[in-house]
């Protein structure tokens, strides 16, 4: 088991705008803690119930964002300079936070502490990557587990010879992957499983669709 | 917040032929703990990787299936009369306990454990669900926050007013959802997101779809 320090995706953590925290499982893997740490001057924006456990591990938000429901009294008046409330339902608390990085003007986002806790917000928020990418933010999730990517057309992913990766198809497109353990040459994929634990032989891995897809990619190698 | 001890779905639990355990988070809600004490006597199926846990947790499969690699020395001599090794990589460990479960006469299933850790087989295991259904098992998996049915055509789901679920759509069919807070009628899904986060109205809710879904029901009412 090798944990990847020098982990470079599409996007490279040092240049983002902001990570957003959401409010699943709080990080404990160093690498998503590093990007946090690194973010800890005045790049950190937290949904509200992800706030009081942010203050806990001694980090200061730019901005909190949500509802206002999931923050104690004590966050609250600690916070009530850079508290935002947004109580409209439309839209969960990730992407009330999301909203507000682009009307600061920030459009390279890291989401941190959106998975764990229940399923379907897991689901949900995963998913959401999608739709950030067509507004033309510059979007991946890093979990406790691996990194989350968005992508469409054709793209080139950092690797590892034996990382392993899995890929979701979020339409019925077409599905090629190159210089990978197991490669697909057009393949349709109609369950999420069908093109997941797959493996990079090198140091890039290509991949090829007209549809919208999620690349995991997770953190060790054999 | 209100656990739902009499939680009654389209799968009474005690008529369950088996309990599989799955080599993700080991269950630590009430509701998933209660279903594998239940099954206790000669009826549970474990992946491999859960094998040394279920065993510190004091309980005895009924069998342990996959490729034996995560399985420790001690274990592997405790379980060595019910230690089934199936190396083949087509499938994963999850869908090999339920092969042999079937294997054995089994159709009526319980999932344990198969959320959790590493995101990407999480995503893979909910959607499976939809495969074991198409194959004529009846199966659900419950997690430490609700449970995960698959469905399709029209089917009534036992709820309690208040109580949070959501809707994945694995095709592009219309969706119709009735007796719940934010109805649909015959809505085209394609994001995973779309028809999360609803509330039933009352002990039942109604679901419509050609295609295949897969439904989750918080344990958690408001």
């Amino acid at each position: 088991m090798d944990i990847l320090p020098d982990f470079s995706g599409p996007q490279n953590a040092s240049e983002t705008d902001a990570v957003i925290l959401a409010a699943g499982d709080f990080p404990t893997h160093p690498i998503p803690l590093g990007l946090l740490a690194r973010a800890a001057e005045g790049r950190i924006i937290c949904c509200d119930g992800a706030a009081d456990r942010l203050l806990r591990e001694g980090f200061t938000p730019l901005a909190v964002v949500g509802d206002g429901d999931s923050i104690s009294p004590e966050a609250r008046r600690r916070l009530s300079d850079c508290l935002h409330i947004e109580s409209e339902q439309d839209t969960n608390d990730l992407s009330k936070a999301v909203r507000y990085a682009v009307s600061q003007g920030m459009r390279r986002l890291t989401i941190l502490g959106a998975t764990g806790r229940r399923e379907d917000h897991t689901l949900g928020n995963i998913s959401l990557l999608a739709d950030y990418q067509a507004r033309g933010l510059d979007v991946e999730m890093w979990t406790d587990y691996g990194v989350f990517t968005p992508a469409t057309g054709c793209q080139t992913f950092a690797s590892r010879a034996g990382q392993q990766f899995s890929v979701f198809c979020l339409d019925d497109a077409p599905l090629t992957l190159r210089d990978v353990r197991w490669p697909l040459e057009g393949r349709r994929i109609t369950r999420w499983w069908q093109a997941t634990l797959n493996e990079a032989l090198t140091d890039t891995f290509r991949v090829e669709t007209r549809g919208r897809i999620i690349v995991f990619r997770t953190y060790i190698t054999l």
